[in-house]
């Protein structure tokens, strides 16, 4: 048996599959090793022609091919079966081994498994992977928490089989420690439902507000393509809607069952950004929205309710809508951003991960899903005034917002009137309304909480906490 | 020592002492005992006057003092306190005995507890208690879940403590077994959160948009609650409105910091909500708003963004608005209850916990913080129709809804324009425009989880899951 493989793989579908052959493909000698040895020849036989595999069939043989010290990568799905795989090969490792997680996982249950390894002396290396199958091949966006020391002797192998940014830099980079790569990971996701949800509202606009079909729209994303929306999203946006159905003649849009699913990354973003209290308004529009789509008997109950029916516009009208429109995209996009890295930077705080958030602008500009020229743009502000207290401090955005921000809401008054749903674009605005205005609503809400439930409030003019004797004589106590 | 209290009460803060007090002036003998003894005695000196009290010093004699089966009641914290005092008084009680938790328990532990404690034959009736201080001494709205048992033996006293609706129901039911009492409680604050959230925005509406004074929107909330607003909300934001600050001479509401704190409940409603795959996004951005509102830094780096500033209107156009803004309320309020009573209904499936929607707005008519004429009406379309896919279903909302969107879309408009924040009132139209879609883009997320993931989607036209070969000649492949 040799003892030669830089990095086994454990878990071959699709995506184990094709980052063993990545690293294979990039000069490694990989180890390989599934549950089904099958698979496993199978690889080999299909693949074996592309670099250097040692197959394997039971685990201690698998440990035994890696050198030392030994970076075994486990690429099974999340929750119980990677407990399963890790109580499987941690008791066959040494100190200064190291698993390394490429899969879905929730990042809290990443930092009980570095902890617990942490304790046996084994480098646990939560690792977000992005980019699907294509990127797992040629290369993905990759984001690796645990160690330092980790990183160290793992990091130039996955800056090899990582994606390039178009000025050359590997998109990896070490996040943070413990789960700070899966939450990075997990608030990529996040973001990635926003923008999608933010397109589809774009299209529904230009659909039945503007009156434009699914081969003109994907001609409209095409162009924006070429400007500041430059992005994969908004690519493939193009070649979903210029798509026509075989089997009917029809626009694919329109032959495809309107219920979006989803796998949970994007509802984990939420929930954990209630825990941290930051306002993640958009992304949660973008979950809610793909639920309330697959609430099917809901909707066919609902589809008699008044409201109004859009009126296509005439030609230069719709023209003109499309270019407000594109303004509208990338306000509310730059607003999901802020909220997204509001989220990782609090995580980063709450967990002492120490993020650099330029770097995580720098590792998505290349083989993520939402990978887009705009990324460069975030990384330079980042990289200007690394304690931006938000994307929207930063001078350059402020300016396009501010400068978009007519159209936005043009818009959305157009949406409102016409009965188009657009809760992406307008709870980003309300976002954008809520953090610039002078004063807001809250006071009202404390003087409430504080009549029902003597829950005190704070005044403008004077420290400490208040309570006004509401059922009494008004008069107020300090608290 | 007396054998002879019905009930009794450990944990004697503010909830605890008010609920002892409540009991007993309903004549019921009381037993009463606190980790601190002091307390104790305290109460019985102070309202020893009011009924029965019998007051104990330990657990033993505590336990002792009550009739059996015995009605122990815990008003303690949520969480590590509320396991400790199960864990002092568990292995004192007998098969039989009910140990009832006031306190704002997350349902998830509400129902590991019940079960434990079942195991021994002792019924856990996690027990939503909603009306603050006064709601405890003068009789609050009650959300008992629980064994149907447990139900039999104390759903008699707790009917006599609870307040009445204005037909002279009581506002307690058997809402479920295990955690339903407290799920129910949870989704009553979030609905009390989204009340709050569209109070705050019509008042901001009103503020800027129209002009008025404080003081102003005060008389105009006092005229709404003479109308379907009617609610125990909207009559005290008028008086909080109303209130002048002795200190300063201004409006009360002006001098109060604008960052709204919250304890929790509401947050657990939209990540259970997230969970069960249920959109509530108006009650969302009413947990979203009070965090923002809390960024002071980012609030404070934020002001200088570009936007509008609303002009006040004339002052028959204000009264206009101010009319539109009631409709606006009114018709995002159906949304917020529409989106609530969807969770409790999904909740009430993924559990099987049986609950009867009619009945739960029955006891929310009185005692608790979103006390409402509004809630006969959610009452009566529930009794007409038990399975009503949702409140919007209801023909008579279905109506009101219908009248008040042309001035709903109007006061948005306004708003939009003149950068007046509104969350609460878009998500709730986005949420009603959705829902009424013909078709939603989410066919084009489809396609495009399709194309970089071959996540695969449905046809309207065909059972089954297809997936496009994307990369490829783009034929269409069954999955």
């Amino acid at each position: 048996m040799s003892t030669s493989a830089q990095i086994g793989v454990t878990g071959l579908a699709v995506m184990g599959r094709n980052l063993a052959r990545n690293f294979a493909r990039n000069g490694y000698t990989v180890a390989l090793h599934n549950r089904t040895a099958a698979r496993t020849h199978d690889l080999v036989k299909e693949f074996g022609h592309e670099g250097d595999f040692v197959a394997t069939e039971t685990a201690k043989d698998f440990v035994a091919a890696l050198e030392r010290p030994r970076r075994l990568m486990i690429m099974v799905k999340a929750g119980a079966p990677t407990d399963a795989v890790i109580q499987e090969f941690a008791p066959l490792l040494e100190p200064g081994d190291m698993i390394i997680d490429g899969g879905n996982a929730h990042f809290a249950d990443t930092r009980r498994r570095e902890k617990e390894l942490r304790e046996q002396g084994i480098h646990f290396v939560g690792t977000g992977i992005s980019g699907g199958e294509e990127g797992a091949l040629h290369g993905p966006s990759i984001m690796p928490g645990g160690s330092a020391e980790s990183y160290d002797s793992l990091g130039p192998m996955l800056e090899k089989i990582s994606a390039k940014a178009q000025d050359g830099a590997p998109c990896v980079t070490h996040v943070g420690p413990d789960g700070a790569g899966h939450f990075v990971k997990m608030v990529h996701n996040g973001i990635e439902y926003a923008d999608m949800q933010l397109i589809g509202e774009a299209y529904q606009l230009l659909r039945d507000v503007a009156g434009y079909t699914p081969a003109q729209i994907a001609e409209i994303f095409r162009t924006w393509n070429t400007g500041r929306l430059d992005s994969y999203l908004i690519e493939i946006t193009a070649e979903v809607l210029s798509h026509v159905d075989a089997a009917t003649g029809k626009p694919f849009v329109d032959v495809v069952e309107d219920q979006a699913e989803q796998k949970g990354t994007g509802r984990w973003t939420v929930q954990i950004a209630l825990d941290l209290g930051v306002p993640v308004s958009g992304i949660a529009e973008a979950v809610f929205a793909r639920s309330l789509s697959g609430h099917s008997a809901l909707r066919e109950a609902s589809r008699g309710l008044a409201g109004p029916k859009p009126a296509p516009l005439a030609e230069d009208e719709a023209r003109a809508f499309a270019d407000r429109v594109e303004q509208a995209l990338y306000a509310s996009k730059i607003v999901s951003y802020t909220q997204g890295f509001h989220e990782i930077a609090s995580g980063s705080e709450e967990y002492d991960w120490n993020i650099d958030l330029g770097s995580i602008a720098s590792i998505w500009r290349g083989g993520c899903i939402i990978r887009a020229a705009f990324l460069d743009r975030i990384r330079a502000a980042y990289d200007a005034r690394p304690d931006l207290p938000s994307l929207l401090s930063d001078e350059t955005f402020a300016r396009e917002i501010g400068q978009a921000q007519d159209d936005w809401r043009e818009v959305l008054v157009a949406a409102t009137r016409q009965g188009v749903p657009a809760p992406g674009f307008s709870a980003a605005l309300a976002y954008y309304d809520a953090l610039r205005a002078e004063r807001l609503p809250a006071a009202l809400t404390q003087g409430q909480r504080d009549f029902f439930g003597a829950h005190t409030y704070r005044r403008t003019d004077r420290e400490g906490s208040f309570h006004t004797l509401w059922g009494g004589d008004r008069t107020e106590v300090g608290a």
